[in-house]
């Protein structure tokens, strides 16, 4: 048979498996202490009370005759689809139709999959440092071309550094679609309304799908940085946008997300207007079958008034956490960017050190586990991401250790 | 932007959507009584006691702190993947490793996604009629060329009709893959050891990737049929296998499913000899979370010994109503295949009537949904589907409108 030869060239592992394979061969020798992990985006607290109760209340419903339900909805449940439209939309002043919204398994699922909407020669932009997902998609199907030293030879690369305030430089030539994330993984900085707003108008004059990734809107403190990439006018003609459950009702462990695409959103091809909603719906009925009752109760739950309350204060907890790192590291001496509007705090690591062997020096002298820059892309060499989502107490933990060590 | 034209050049919908959608048009007139559905394979009976409260009791454990978990491993938690190698193979004589199991949220997305390890030009085989998505998830990323009246250009189809006694005719310019289902969907009809024997040599003399779909494995009541492809020898050269809780635990609404990639199973490209599992492991690890930790405790809680015993009886509800089925129809003097080793009656249309004529017929004399024949490919116009995933009372009385019908 004849195999993909792209996937086969892939780098061995996805970033985090490396992490954990790494870390795994650490703790082989038996560390002095135990190891702090700040490195993949896990949450550490669990589902809140009212949560966790709508999801088992309807996993045990299931069992019951009257409860039971088959297979979902492809695109969600109306329960769900009119929760997210009237918590995370209406507050906004943004109107989004249910036939927009797109319930899934994960927002990696959603942003991995959205490049099968586009030709197999589209050219793809991303910002760097990138979260690893939306290159590696496209690169597994061939999209960008072979490999480089520092990536894909057709992958167009936006640096985002602390010299151009991590806001891309928009190119001239520009590409069919552009990947961003905001507030931004792996850097924690947001793109203000200003600054997403000529991102947008760039997008709409070049015909550039913009793939917008929500998923750490909720924590969002400052007032001029948008929640959703609809605020911003014309941003219904050229983007799509993923949000997640993930990390704000701490549903890593639970699986729920959704992507919204605007019916505006439209392309021509062979002299037909095609809107990328009905593309993603044709995909989706084919390739999934949605997401379990249960998992959707839990998340619609997330979105009431109990729940708005409970998960705002696990959000608080994070961003908490996040300015002790800020504050700590900032303190001994280190350039930290981020985690005022995010979860993420983005160092500059010391003395121009490569950012695995920082990882690998946290690692062995502090017993902690961050998430080396160049593991996002070469514009990430030198940089190095701490996430707040550990406890407080393994938070300071941390942070003393990361001040004794460096 | 430049989209995916052969993604834009689909059929409208995924065959049960249209069929969902007629329904609903009929539903507005009013129909005289209500409809009853034996059209989609969707489970109706409840999780059993002991599954739903596997799943209940973890969702619960998901708001402690001992209890939380966060992303799940990637390929599954160990205690499942143990379950499975225990319960489904070890019983069989076949020996199956933890890294050759890889649980997903459903056979439709793991049958779906598995063509992305094949190269953009390799010739896909299905069996004819076929499950739509083996069809559907190779040609929205354009491996089959273009849609022509019966399927593809680049699609060779291998029929199954009554004629060849359901069993493929293999071809001798061999494909690089060819999706084989058995129990079949739609057919209902299993192959044999010594038929599946053949495949299996014939697969190994031509390099050809058997994707072997044995979500229907539960419904096997002859002891000459086997429950997994890795009975036969040479098999796991050849083949990956995917499998479901859905048709067996339920679990349509659940999602849960795992795939089989034995470790001989490799090919070659640019002179290195690579394997399919570290290919598909590198694509899930990028692409996907996993699957929740309460889907997996219910999953396992299907796999003990007190699951076993209410999941059988759940799959001899469903085999009894397949047998009223074929019962009822045979003396009616229709001509029925399958639904001995299978939740699927697959029947001959009376008088030379198309499958979507005969759709509209019953929908509309007899208020009664099945799945037309020829939705499944160009072999499958003359059949219709029925299955047995309905109560007892209303199989029954589907078979007698049915009667009266026709």
């Amino acid at each position: 048979m004849r195999i993909n030869t792209h996937l086969a060239d892939m780098n061995k592992a996805y970033l985090f498996a490396e992490i954990a394979a790494r870390v795994a061969e650490y703790s082989k020798e038996q560390p002095p202490r135990e190891i702090i992990r700040l490195g993949i985006g896990d949450v550490t607290l669990p589902l809140t009370p009212h949560v966790a109760k709508a999801f088992s209340d309807a996993a045990l419903s299931m069992g019951t005759p009257e409860g039971f339900r088959g297979y979902p909805p492809y695109e969600g449940y109306d329960f769900l689809l009119d929760a997210i439209i009237r918590n995370d939309y209406a507050p906004l002043g943004v109107t989004i139709g249910r036939d927009e919204v797109f319930v899934s398994d994960g927002a990696k699922s959603d942003t991995g999959n959205i490049q099968e909407l586009l030709s197999a020669d589209a050219r793809i932009a991303v910002t760097d440092p990138v979260y690893p997902v939306y290159v590696d998609s496209n690169a597994m199907v061939g999209r960008l071309g072979k490999r480089t030293a520092t990536g894909y030879e057709r992958l167009v690369t936006l640096p985002c550094t602390a010299e151009n305030g991590f806001a891309p430089d928009l190119p001239e030539d520009a590409p069919d679609a552009l990947y961003l994330c905001s507030p931004n993984n792996p850097t924690g900085m947001a793109l203000t309304r200003k600054q997403l707003g000529h991102i947008v108008d760039w997008a709409r004059a070049h015909g550039t799908l913009i793939v917008f990734d929500a998923a750490y809107k909720a924590y969002i403190t400052d007032p001029d940085v948008p929640h959703s990439i609809f605020e911003i006018e014309g941003a219904r003609e050229c983007a799509v946008e993923c949000c997640s459950f993930s990390k704000n009702a701490g549903f890593t462990g639970v699986r729920c997300a959704y992507t919204v695409i605007p019916r505006e959103l439209t392309a021509t091809a062979d002299g037909r207007t095609i809107r990328l909603g009905d593309l993603w719906r044709r995909r989706s009925e084919s390739r999934s079958n949605g997401v379990s009752y249960p998992v959707q109760c839990a998340a619609a739950a997330s979105l009431d008034d109990i729940g708005r309350a409970e998960i705002n204060a696990l959000v608080s907890h994070y961003l908490a956490n996040a300015r002790i790192i800020l504050d700590g590291l900032k303190q001994a001496g280190l350039t930290c960017y981020g985690g005022v509007n995010s979860p993420y705090v983005w160092l500059k690591t010391p003395d121009g050190m490569s950012s695995w062997d920082f990882f690998d020096m946290l690692l062995r002298k502090a017993q902690v586990v961050g998430t080396p820059g160049a593991g996002f892309g070469a514009a990430g060499e030198g940089y190095f991401r701490l996430t707040a989502f550990n406890s407080e107490e393994n938070t300071r933990r941390a942070v003393e250790r990361i001040i004794s060590a460096i």
